[in-house]
């Protein structure tokens, strides 16, 4: 099934024609709306281009962007690692072919019988940032190696992650501590900072505060051997994003800077730039209305919304681009918004988006760089609008299997 | 499997007798968490009240709140009518035992195919809000009621439920004198307060606009004869909700303020007023954990999070009460967050829990009045979590069938 997308090792396509691949196969075939594609070739191309990029690093591929086994199975056989985030996860990564010792449980969020189940599966890398949770992976996965999260920001800033997940490095550096006297491998610092990170220079406060952490660790003796930058890295959505080479300079230089010529060994957790701009996700013009006579915007209902596949856009954070068969002659503003019952179900209302005068209900609309968090996050079927579904093109243009 | 529930019309139990008895159930079980649980019974109950606290009223149960078969059957047999979002709610209810004439298509949003299906279905009251849709059923379901949705605020304001569906009053009048120029019925208007209305006045504004509507409609000979009022009525959550007895004062003094004793036949639309008491969603800390030596609240991680069961904490906008087995001791302020690895998987930081001092991971937290729009809304496995699973109780406080 994916022995075609391994063979060759091509210059990557552009993201225009990967997009103008997936539009012409939907053209072709016409599937029922909503509905989305994965080109294969893409991710592979992507993925490779991460390796290129970032030479030095290990790159474990963040399943919960797109979980589909056609996507795990591929960057399985090309040699990625894994980053899960729980047993599922972990046992889905081993069903489509990824050895377990390329696994990391990178949630610090585990019941013990998480930690029971990961490590009888042969998963040995955890990511901690609690000492009850690591009490847990050293009674449970005994000499497991034991990553410590940490906040990415400055204690007074308020990242818009959040603080769900890491510590003060304080914490951290006791914790790791912790570790190496429970007789786990006391392995490195985690940190995330935020997904779609718009600013390549992000990953700075990050490195510095690992390289503190690294260094007063080494000093008691215990030798962090491991970095993980965590996501973040970002894909191209309507306003774009600085180039990944962009990301792999300003990276180098942070590294260069706390750790001169030994740098440690450094992971990195892409997910969305990985698949994202693989996916068009094909959808249909349900109901152009306005509200009054005399409103300057029309409302443009499409058949999928943030319960069926665009999650994501929720307070507008990820601003997708559009294409219709439309394109190219005069447009005007538009609210646009989901089929549900909902009424946040809303797409875009702060971002105006403009969109052609004469589209109708019938009217294809493809929304683009939609292979990440997309069918992964939609409802079971709320207002009885089912999940999204998922075909998956190989080298040849076609579904695959 | 119902007709327990139905046998008898006992007077209604308790909101804390109906948590008692499903806690009651979930600790005689003790089921894998996260579950839902909810007591049939109840349900029946909250649709019997609202019978009599608006005994002058049509009730169409809003079946997005809770499409489960058990739910929506129970009520199909005490009588209810149906707010269906699309053609998959219409044929669940039809499976559950309505009959086709006891089913309204309230989504404004549906394709011309939507409106065959429906119609062919034996659906015959559709409501729109713009122009196109109204062709479509003019053309595809001849005949058919037609209600038109107006926005139930002043053009001015802008409703929490914000501008998606209804249209400004006089397109509302145009519409429906279309309708009726159409062929079709025109029968009525309808708006919504938006849901979990907490004030029981909010109905004035809408019920004055649509008085108006239809006396400038019965001026040019289109006699319309419904008023749909949408739903709003809520349910008790943390924070509390004045008692339904007051949203039929309110709303009867409005109807009388603007009909006088000529009310027009009244439709309610309730979703979460009949099922999210009857719910309860057992889950079990995960971790506890301090960001830092200084931290004063601790993290709180539960295996229910936003994607897998409270979708509704978006925003904080539900505040669910929660109940521990250590409950009654100290307690201190908590953040409280999912198990999933997004970090915006928080459930509440604006607002402050308090739970025992001594809550630890493995220990049982239940999620009150979790009926409605729970697990409709779990996603198909963000993360690799499942979607929530439901157990419905009988009369005898056992699973059905």
């Amino acid at each position: 099934m994916i022995e075609d997308v391994l063979v060759a090792d091509p210059p990557a396509d552009s993201v225009d024609a990967v997009r103008h691949r997936l539009r012409a196969f939907l053209d072709r075939h016409r599937p029922p709306t909503p509905c989305l594609v994965v080109d294969l070739p893409a991710v592979a191309d992507r993925y490779r281009l991460l390796r290129r990029l970032f030479p030095a690093a290990v790159l474990h591929y963040a399943v919960k962007a797109n979980p589909a086994p056609e996507v795990v199975g591929l960057l399985a056989a090309l040699g990625a690692s894994f980053d899960v985030a729980g047993v599922a996860e972990a046992e889905l990564c081993l069903r489509a072919g990824a050895p377990a010792d390329r696994l990391s449980y990178g949630n610090t969020v585990k019941k013990a019988s998480d930690v029971v189940r990961a490590h009888a599966l042969g998963v040995r890398v955890f990511t901690v940032d609690s000492e009850a949770d690591l009490l847990n992976v050293a009674a449970l996965a005994p000499g497991a190696d034991v990553l410590c999260r940490v906040f990415a920001f400055p204690t007074a800033a308020r990242s818009a992650f959040g603080r769900k997940f890491g510590c003060e490095p304080d914490l951290a550096a006791a914790l790791l501590h912790r570790a190496h006297r429970l007789g786990l491998r006391a392995r490195g610092v985690s940190f995330h900072v935020g997904t779609q990170q718009l600013d390549p220079r992000a990953w700075e406060h990050g490195i510095a505060t690992a390289a503190r952490i690294m260094a007063t660790l080494a000093a008691s003796g215990v030798h962090l051997t491991t970095l993980d930058l965590g996501g973040g890295l970002p894909a191209g959505y309507r306003d774009g994003a600085p180039p990944l080479a962009d990301y792999a300079t300003a990276i180098g230089e942070s590294l260069d800077r706390h750790f001169g010529s030994a740098w440690p060994e450094v992971v990195l957790e892409p997910g969305r730039a990985v698949v994202a701009d693989a996916g068009v996700l094909r959808t249909e013009v349900v109901l152009v209305s306005r509200k009054s006579y005399e409103d300057r915007h029309r409302w443009v209902y499409l058949d999928v919304g943030r319960h069926n596949g665009l999650t994501e856009t929720e307070d507008e954070f990820i601003t997708y681009a559009l294409a219709t068969a439309r394109d190219g002659g005069p447009v005007g503003p538009v609210v646009l918004a989901g089929p549900t019952c909902d009424g946040d179900d809303v797409l875009y209302e702060r971002n105006t988006y403009h969109l052609p005068l004469d589209l109708a209900p019938g009217d294809l609309v493809d929304v683009l760089a939609t292979g990440a968090y997309t069918a992964s996050c939609a409802t079971v079927g709320f207002n009885g609008f089912p999940p999204l579904p998922t075909t998956h093109l190989g080298a040849s243009g076609e579904p695959v299997r």
